[in-house]
Protein backbone atom coordinates (compact mmCIF):
# COMPACT_ATOMS: atom_id res chain seq x y z
CA UNK A 1 0.00 0.00 0.00
CA UNK A 2 1.51 3.42 -1.19
CA UNK A 3 -0.16 6.43 1.22
CA UNK A 4 0.09 9.84 -0.04
CA UNK A 5 0.38 10.91 3.46
CA UNK A 6 2.72 9.52 6.75
CA UNK A 7 0.22 10.89 8.82
CA UNK A 8 -2.32 8.94 7.34
CA UNK A 9 -0.08 6.05 7.13
CA UNK A 10 1.02 5.94 10.49
CA UNK A 11 -2.52 6.26 11.74
CA UNK A 12 -3.62 2.43 9.31
CA UNK A 13 -0.30 1.55 10.49
CA UNK A 14 -1.28 1.42 14.32
CA UNK A 15 -5.29 0.72 13.87
CA UNK A 16 -3.86 -2.19 11.95
CA UNK A 17 -1.96 -3.39 15.28
CA UNK A 18 -5.52 -4.45 16.88
CA UNK A 19 -6.27 -8.23 16.64
CA UNK A 20 -8.33 -9.29 13.59
CA UNK A 21 -8.06 -5.81 11.76
CA UNK A 22 -6.16 -5.79 8.66
CA UNK A 23 -4.43 -2.77 6.86
CA UNK A 24 -7.67 -2.71 4.52
CA UNK A 25 -10.18 -2.24 7.23
CA UNK A 26 -7.53 0.06 9.12
CA UNK A 27 -7.77 2.48 6.22
CA UNK A 28 -11.54 2.05 6.23
CA UNK A 29 -11.78 2.55 10.01
CA UNK A 30 -9.34 5.47 9.83
CA UNK A 31 -10.74 7.21 6.43
CA UNK A 32 -14.31 6.91 8.43
CA UNK A 33 -12.80 8.93 10.91
CA UNK A 34 -11.57 11.65 9.14
CA UNK A 35 -14.82 11.88 7.76
CA UNK A 36 -16.65 12.24 10.85
CA UNK A 37 -16.42 15.25 13.26
CA UNK A 38 -13.24 16.01 14.94
CA UNK A 39 -15.02 15.29 18.08
CA UNK A 40 -15.85 11.39 17.35
CA UNK A 41 -12.02 11.50 16.89
CA UNK A 42 -11.14 13.29 20.10
CA UNK A 43 -14.06 11.57 21.62
CA UNK A 44 -12.26 7.73 20.75
CA UNK A 45 -8.73 9.00 21.81
CA UNK A 46 -9.62 10.82 25.02
CA UNK A 47 -11.74 7.13 26.00
CA UNK A 48 -8.53 4.77 24.84
CA UNK A 49 -5.77 6.79 26.72
CA UNK A 50 -7.94 7.86 30.07
CA UNK A 51 -8.74 4.00 30.23
CA UNK A 52 -5.18 2.89 29.57
CA UNK A 53 -3.54 5.49 32.01
CA UNK A 54 -6.02 5.18 34.72
CA UNK A 55 -6.78 1.48 34.55
CA UNK A 56 -7.47 -0.43 38.21
CA UNK A 57 -7.75 -3.85 38.74
CA UNK A 58 -9.98 -4.88 41.81
CA UNK A 59 -7.74 -6.06 44.50
CA UNK A 60 -10.09 -8.77 45.88
CA UNK A 61 -10.94 -10.64 42.08
CA UNK A 62 -8.56 -8.51 39.92
CA UNK A 63 -11.56 -7.66 37.74
CA UNK A 64 -11.18 -4.15 35.94
CA UNK A 65 -12.88 -1.54 38.53
CA UNK A 66 -12.82 2.36 38.51
CA UNK A 67 -12.93 1.52 42.25
CA UNK A 68 -10.32 -0.71 44.83
CA UNK A 69 -13.15 -3.39 45.44
CA UNK A 70 -15.14 -3.89 42.28
CA UNK A 71 -19.24 -3.77 43.10
CA UNK A 72 -19.68 -7.68 43.12
CA UNK A 73 -16.53 -8.13 45.75
CA UNK A 74 -18.36 -5.32 47.83
CA UNK A 75 -21.39 -6.22 47.85
CA UNK A 76 -22.32 -8.06 50.38
CA UNK A 77 -25.87 -10.09 49.90
CA UNK A 78 -23.40 -12.44 47.79
CA UNK A 79 -21.92 -15.59 49.19
CA UNK A 80 -18.83 -14.42 50.38
CA UNK A 81 -17.72 -18.36 50.13
CA UNK A 82 -18.27 -19.18 46.69
CA UNK A 83 -15.28 -17.81 44.13
CA UNK A 84 -16.18 -18.71 40.26
CA UNK A 85 -12.47 -18.91 38.59
CA UNK A 86 -12.52 -17.13 35.02
CA UNK A 87 -9.93 -16.16 32.60
CA UNK A 88 -11.08 -12.76 32.09
CA UNK A 89 -13.87 -10.17 32.75
CA UNK A 90 -15.62 -10.92 29.74
CA UNK A 91 -16.59 -14.63 31.33
CA UNK A 92 -17.39 -12.38 34.45
CA UNK A 93 -19.73 -10.36 32.10
CA UNK A 94 -21.07 -13.35 30.86
CA UNK A 95 -22.00 -15.41 33.73
CA UNK A 96 -23.11 -12.12 35.55
CA UNK A 97 -26.22 -12.10 32.27
CA UNK A 98 -27.32 -15.36 33.37
CA UNK A 99 -28.54 -14.33 36.68
CA UNK A 100 -27.64 -17.87 37.94
CA UNK A 101 -24.74 -16.74 39.78
CA UNK A 102 -24.85 -15.07 43.40
CA UNK A 103 -20.96 -16.25 44.80
CA UNK A 104 -17.41 -13.93 43.88
CA UNK A 105 -15.15 -14.40 40.87
CA UNK A 106 -11.76 -14.55 40.78
CA UNK A 107 -10.17 -13.37 37.11
CA UNK A 108 -7.16 -14.96 36.82
CA UNK A 109 -6.27 -12.63 33.60
CA UNK A 110 -5.20 -15.82 31.28
CA UNK A 111 -4.34 -19.27 31.30
CA UNK A 112 -1.30 -21.06 31.75
CA UNK A 113 0.48 -21.92 28.13
CA UNK A 114 3.58 -22.85 27.82
CA UNK A 115 3.47 -22.20 24.58
CA UNK A 116 3.09 -18.62 24.59
CA UNK A 117 5.32 -18.18 27.07
CA UNK A 118 2.56 -18.01 29.96
CA UNK A 119 3.64 -18.99 33.53
CA UNK A 120 1.38 -19.66 36.82
CA UNK A 121 3.15 -16.80 38.02
CA UNK A 122 2.06 -14.47 35.00
CA UNK A 123 -1.34 -15.05 36.42
CA UNK A 124 -3.49 -14.20 39.38
CA UNK A 125 -2.99 -17.57 40.93
CA UNK A 126 -0.88 -16.86 44.08
CA UNK A 127 -3.30 -14.55 45.81
CA UNK A 128 -6.12 -17.20 44.96
CA UNK A 129 -4.70 -19.73 46.54
CA UNK A 130 -3.40 -17.28 49.48
CA UNK A 131 -7.63 -16.56 49.81
CA UNK A 132 -8.66 -20.48 49.65
CA UNK A 133 -5.11 -21.21 52.49
CA UNK A 134 -7.40 -18.21 54.67
CA UNK A 135 -9.60 -20.87 55.04
CA UNK A 136 -12.95 -19.38 54.02
CA UNK A 137 -13.66 -20.09 51.23
CA UNK A 138 -16.04 -23.47 51.08
CA UNK A 139 -16.35 -23.59 46.80
CA UNK A 140 -14.29 -23.33 44.28
CA UNK A 141 -15.69 -23.38 40.59
CA UNK A 142 -13.77 -23.44 37.72
CA UNK A 143 -14.88 -21.90 34.19
CA UNK A 144 -11.78 -21.99 32.52
CA UNK A 145 -12.29 -22.76 28.96
CA UNK A 146 -12.41 -26.58 27.97
CA UNK A 147 -9.07 -26.80 26.01
CA UNK A 148 -5.55 -28.11 27.23
CA UNK A 149 -4.64 -24.74 28.62
CA UNK A 150 -7.73 -24.63 30.18
CA UNK A 151 -7.16 -27.87 32.18
CA UNK A 152 -3.32 -27.32 32.58
CA UNK A 153 -4.43 -24.52 34.73
CA UNK A 154 -7.34 -25.87 37.01
CA UNK A 155 -4.75 -28.88 37.72
CA UNK A 156 -2.13 -26.59 38.54
CA UNK A 157 -4.25 -24.55 41.15
CA UNK A 158 -5.72 -28.37 41.84
CA UNK A 159 -2.63 -29.47 43.12
CA UNK A 160 -1.24 -26.46 45.18
CA UNK A 161 -4.91 -26.48 47.43
CA UNK A 162 -4.66 -30.56 47.71
CA UNK A 163 -5.55 -31.18 50.60
CA UNK A 164 -7.30 -28.05 52.14
CA UNK A 165 -10.88 -27.95 53.30
CA UNK A 166 -12.60 -26.44 50.10
CA UNK A 167 -14.92 -28.26 47.78
CA UNK A 168 -13.62 -28.06 44.02
CA UNK A 169 -16.39 -28.31 40.96
CA UNK A 170 -16.43 -27.18 37.53
CA UNK A 171 -18.93 -25.80 35.08
CA UNK A 172 -20.71 -28.64 33.54
CA UNK A 173 -20.60 -29.17 29.96
CA UNK A 174 -23.09 -30.85 27.76
CA UNK A 175 -24.99 -29.88 24.88
CA UNK A 176 -26.46 -26.77 24.39
CA UNK A 177 -29.70 -26.12 25.65
CA UNK A 178 -31.63 -25.47 22.28
CA UNK A 179 -28.82 -27.94 20.09
CA UNK A 180 -29.82 -30.92 18.36
CA UNK A 181 -27.93 -33.76 19.45
CA UNK A 182 -26.63 -34.90 15.96
CA UNK A 183 -24.54 -31.15 15.52
CA UNK A 184 -23.30 -31.63 18.86
CA UNK A 185 -19.41 -32.29 18.26
CA UNK A 186 -18.55 -35.67 19.89
CA UNK A 187 -16.18 -34.47 22.61
CA UNK A 188 -19.35 -32.40 23.89
CA UNK A 189 -21.73 -35.12 23.72
CA UNK A 190 -19.31 -37.62 25.15
CA UNK A 191 -18.94 -35.55 28.02
CA UNK A 192 -22.63 -34.69 28.56
CA UNK A 193 -23.03 -38.42 28.78
CA UNK A 194 -20.64 -39.45 31.06
CA UNK A 195 -21.73 -36.38 33.63
CA UNK A 196 -25.38 -37.05 32.98
CA UNK A 197 -27.82 -36.03 35.84
CA UNK A 198 -30.46 -36.97 37.73
CA UNK A 199 -33.93 -36.23 35.86
CA UNK A 200 -35.13 -35.05 38.68
CA UNK A 201 -32.44 -32.20 38.88
CA UNK A 202 -33.28 -31.48 35.48
CA UNK A 203 -36.48 -30.93 35.98
CA UNK A 204 -35.72 -28.21 38.48
CA UNK A 205 -33.39 -26.10 36.36
CA UNK A 206 -34.45 -22.88 34.73
CA UNK B 1 -23.61 -5.60 28.47
CA UNK B 2 -22.93 -4.71 32.41
CA UNK B 3 -19.64 -3.23 32.48
CA UNK B 4 -17.68 -3.24 35.98
CA UNK B 5 -16.22 0.07 35.03
CA UNK B 6 -17.70 3.41 33.31
CA UNK B 7 -14.04 3.84 32.21
CA UNK B 8 -14.25 0.37 30.34
CA UNK B 9 -17.82 1.06 29.30
CA UNK B 10 -16.78 4.41 27.68
CA UNK B 11 -14.28 2.88 26.17
CA UNK B 12 -15.60 -0.25 24.42
CA UNK B 13 -18.35 2.34 23.44
CA UNK B 14 -16.58 4.68 21.15
CA UNK B 15 -15.02 2.01 19.92
CA UNK B 16 -18.27 0.66 19.11
CA UNK B 17 -18.85 3.70 17.01
CA UNK B 18 -16.69 2.87 14.15
CA UNK B 19 -18.28 0.72 11.34
CA UNK B 20 -18.31 -2.41 11.47
CA UNK B 21 -17.48 -2.74 14.63
CA UNK B 22 -20.47 -4.34 17.08
CA UNK B 23 -19.70 -4.21 21.01
CA UNK B 24 -17.95 -7.93 21.59
CA UNK B 25 -15.67 -6.45 19.45
CA UNK B 26 -14.89 -3.67 20.57
CA UNK B 27 -14.44 -4.69 24.02
CA UNK B 28 -12.14 -7.49 22.66
CA UNK B 29 -10.20 -4.65 21.18
CA UNK B 30 -10.10 -2.59 24.05
CA UNK B 31 -8.85 -5.35 26.44
CA UNK B 32 -6.16 -6.26 23.77
CA UNK B 33 -5.08 -2.78 24.72
CA UNK B 34 -4.81 -3.53 28.24
CA UNK B 35 -2.83 -6.24 28.06
CA UNK B 36 -0.19 -4.54 25.70
CA UNK B 37 2.09 -2.24 27.03
CA UNK B 38 0.99 1.09 27.70
CA UNK B 39 2.79 2.65 24.47
CA UNK B 40 0.84 0.39 22.17
CA UNK B 41 -2.25 2.53 23.42
CA UNK B 42 -0.17 5.64 23.44
CA UNK B 43 0.96 5.79 19.82
CA UNK B 44 -2.49 4.52 18.58
CA UNK B 45 -3.96 7.67 20.48
CA UNK B 46 -0.72 10.39 19.18
CA UNK B 47 -1.10 8.90 15.69
CA UNK B 48 -5.21 8.80 15.06
CA UNK B 49 -5.18 12.31 17.13
CA UNK B 50 -2.73 13.88 14.78
CA UNK B 51 -3.93 12.78 11.79
CA UNK B 52 -7.10 13.71 12.82
CA UNK B 53 -6.26 17.46 13.89
CA UNK B 54 -3.69 18.33 11.57
CA UNK B 55 -5.34 16.60 8.33
CA UNK B 56 -4.34 18.63 5.06
CA UNK B 57 -6.22 17.98 1.66
CA UNK B 58 -4.19 18.49 -1.28
CA UNK B 59 -5.18 21.93 -2.80
CA UNK B 60 -5.12 20.80 -6.53
CA UNK B 61 -6.36 17.36 -6.15
CA UNK B 62 -8.61 17.21 -2.68
CA UNK B 63 -6.45 14.24 -1.54
CA UNK B 64 -5.44 13.70 1.96
CA UNK B 65 -1.48 14.95 1.75
CA UNK B 66 0.92 16.25 4.22
CA UNK B 67 2.09 19.42 1.91
CA UNK B 68 0.10 21.74 0.46
CA UNK B 69 0.10 20.29 -3.02
CA UNK B 70 0.39 16.12 -3.17
CA UNK B 71 3.30 14.31 -4.41
CA UNK B 72 1.47 13.07 -7.35
CA UNK B 73 0.10 17.07 -8.01
CA UNK B 74 3.30 18.00 -7.69
CA UNK B 75 5.09 15.67 -10.16
CA UNK B 76 5.87 17.29 -13.46
CA UNK B 77 6.54 13.54 -15.42
CA UNK B 78 2.86 13.17 -15.22
CA UNK B 79 0.14 14.31 -17.76
CA UNK B 80 -0.93 17.37 -16.40
CA UNK B 81 -3.95 17.52 -19.06
CA UNK B 82 -5.46 14.13 -17.63
CA UNK B 83 -7.31 13.72 -14.53
CA UNK B 84 -9.33 10.90 -13.34
CA UNK B 85 -12.16 12.13 -10.89
CA UNK B 86 -12.45 9.40 -8.32
CA UNK B 87 -14.94 9.23 -4.90
CA UNK B 88 -12.03 8.50 -2.52
CA UNK B 89 -8.35 8.33 -1.50
CA UNK B 90 -8.64 4.29 -1.73
CA UNK B 91 -9.29 4.74 -5.36
CA UNK B 92 -5.94 6.80 -5.98
CA UNK B 93 -4.68 4.25 -4.27
CA UNK B 94 -6.01 1.15 -5.98
CA UNK B 95 -5.51 2.34 -9.70
CA UNK B 96 -1.67 3.96 -8.61
CA UNK B 97 -1.25 0.33 -7.76
CA UNK B 98 -1.56 -1.03 -10.89
CA UNK B 99 1.06 1.53 -12.14
CA UNK B 100 -0.68 1.95 -15.55
CA UNK B 101 -1.73 5.74 -15.25
CA UNK B 102 -0.02 8.38 -15.35
CA UNK B 103 -2.21 11.62 -15.33
CA UNK B 104 -3.53 13.28 -12.34
CA UNK B 105 -6.81 12.52 -10.03
CA UNK B 106 -9.10 14.56 -9.18
CA UNK B 107 -11.02 13.42 -5.35
CA UNK B 108 -14.62 14.33 -5.16
CA UNK B 109 -14.94 12.94 -1.54
CA UNK B 110 -18.19 10.78 -1.77
CA UNK B 111 -21.36 10.94 -4.65
CA UNK B 112 -24.11 12.43 -5.12
CA UNK B 113 -26.39 10.47 -2.95
CA UNK B 114 -30.12 12.73 -2.17
CA UNK B 115 -31.31 9.58 -0.31
CA UNK B 116 -28.59 10.18 2.03
CA UNK B 117 -28.54 13.64 1.70
CA UNK B 118 -25.15 14.04 0.10
CA UNK B 119 -25.72 17.31 -2.79
CA UNK B 120 -22.98 18.32 -5.34
CA UNK B 121 -22.18 21.03 -2.91
CA UNK B 122 -20.80 18.83 -0.76
CA UNK B 123 -18.23 17.07 -2.87
CA UNK B 124 -15.50 18.72 -4.92
CA UNK B 125 -17.78 19.08 -7.60
CA UNK B 126 -17.14 23.24 -8.07
CA UNK B 127 -13.31 22.82 -7.90
CA UNK B 128 -13.04 20.44 -10.80
CA UNK B 129 -15.46 22.47 -13.13
CA UNK B 130 -13.38 25.41 -12.75
CA UNK B 131 -10.22 23.51 -13.87
CA UNK B 132 -12.02 22.44 -16.95
CA UNK B 133 -13.19 25.84 -17.09
CA UNK B 134 -9.21 26.86 -17.40
CA UNK B 135 -8.94 25.17 -20.96
CA UNK B 136 -6.10 22.92 -19.76
CA UNK B 137 -7.77 19.64 -19.21
CA UNK B 138 -7.67 17.87 -22.08
CA UNK B 139 -9.61 14.62 -20.93
CA UNK B 140 -11.60 13.49 -18.18
CA UNK B 141 -11.95 10.21 -16.90
CA UNK B 142 -14.90 8.86 -14.78
CA UNK B 143 -13.86 5.98 -12.43
CA UNK B 144 -17.07 6.00 -10.02
CA UNK B 145 -18.23 2.93 -8.92
CA UNK B 146 -20.85 1.85 -11.38
CA UNK B 147 -24.10 2.45 -9.13
CA UNK B 148 -27.06 4.65 -9.31
CA UNK B 149 -25.26 7.22 -7.02
CA UNK B 150 -21.97 6.86 -9.38
CA UNK B 151 -24.02 7.45 -12.50
CA UNK B 152 -25.84 10.25 -11.19
CA UNK B 153 -22.27 11.99 -10.15
CA UNK B 154 -21.08 11.22 -13.39
CA UNK B 155 -24.15 13.04 -15.28
CA UNK B 156 -24.12 15.80 -13.24
CA UNK B 157 -20.33 16.87 -14.16
CA UNK B 158 -20.97 15.72 -17.42
CA UNK B 159 -24.13 18.54 -17.21
CA UNK B 160 -21.84 21.36 -16.26
CA UNK B 161 -19.05 20.90 -18.62
CA UNK B 162 -21.09 19.55 -22.03
CA UNK B 163 -20.22 21.88 -24.94
CA UNK B 164 -16.73 22.32 -23.57
CA UNK B 165 -13.73 21.28 -25.36
CA UNK B 166 -12.44 18.11 -22.93
CA UNK B 167 -12.72 14.64 -24.03
CA UNK B 168 -14.85 12.22 -21.09
CA UNK B 169 -14.57 9.23 -20.79
CA UNK B 170 -15.14 6.26 -18.02
CA UNK B 171 -13.13 3.72 -17.02
CA UNK B 172 -13.73 0.10 -18.82
CA UNK B 173 -16.35 -2.20 -17.09
CA UNK B 174 -16.37 -5.73 -17.99
CA UNK B 175 -15.43 -9.43 -16.78
CA UNK B 176 -12.06 -9.64 -14.10
CA UNK B 177 -9.41 -10.67 -16.22
CA UNK B 178 -8.77 -14.28 -14.57
CA UNK B 179 -13.35 -14.88 -14.42
CA UNK B 180 -15.09 -17.58 -15.61
CA UNK B 181 -18.01 -15.63 -17.69
CA UNK B 182 -20.06 -18.73 -16.05
CA UNK B 183 -19.22 -16.72 -13.12
CA UNK B 184 -20.32 -13.11 -13.93
CA UNK B 185 -23.19 -11.09 -12.80
CA UNK B 186 -25.66 -10.03 -15.88
CA UNK B 187 -24.90 -6.65 -15.99
CA UNK B 188 -20.78 -6.84 -16.18
CA UNK B 189 -20.88 -9.64 -18.79
CA UNK B 190 -24.00 -7.49 -20.54
CA UNK B 191 -21.52 -4.26 -20.62
CA UNK B 192 -18.27 -6.09 -21.38
CA UNK B 193 -20.11 -7.53 -24.88
CA UNK B 194 -21.95 -4.02 -25.58
CA UNK B 195 -18.12 -2.15 -24.77
CA UNK B 196 -16.17 -4.78 -26.86
CA UNK B 197 -12.59 -3.75 -28.04
CA UNK B 198 -11.24 -4.43 -31.38
CA UNK B 199 -8.71 -8.14 -30.80
CA UNK B 200 -6.08 -5.48 -31.81
CA UNK B 201 -6.50 -3.34 -28.89
CA UNK B 202 -6.92 -6.06 -26.69
CA UNK B 203 -4.02 -8.07 -28.01
CA UNK B 204 -1.64 -4.75 -26.80
CA UNK B 205 -3.29 -4.48 -23.37
CA UNK B 206 -0.78 -5.16 -20.72
ZN1 LIG C 1 -13.78 -7.61 42.74
ZN1 LIG D 1 -2.90 16.43 -5.29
Amino acid sequence: MEFSSKLLENAVYEMSQLPGIGKRTALRLVLHLLRQPKAQTDHLVTALGTLRSTIKFCKKCHSISDEDICDICSNLNRSQDTICVVEDIRDVMAIESTGQYRGLYHVLGGKISPLDGVGPQDLNISSLIEKVNEGQVKELIFALSATMEGDTTNFYIYKQIEGLKVKISTIARGISVNDELEYADEVTLGRSIVNRIPFENALKSP
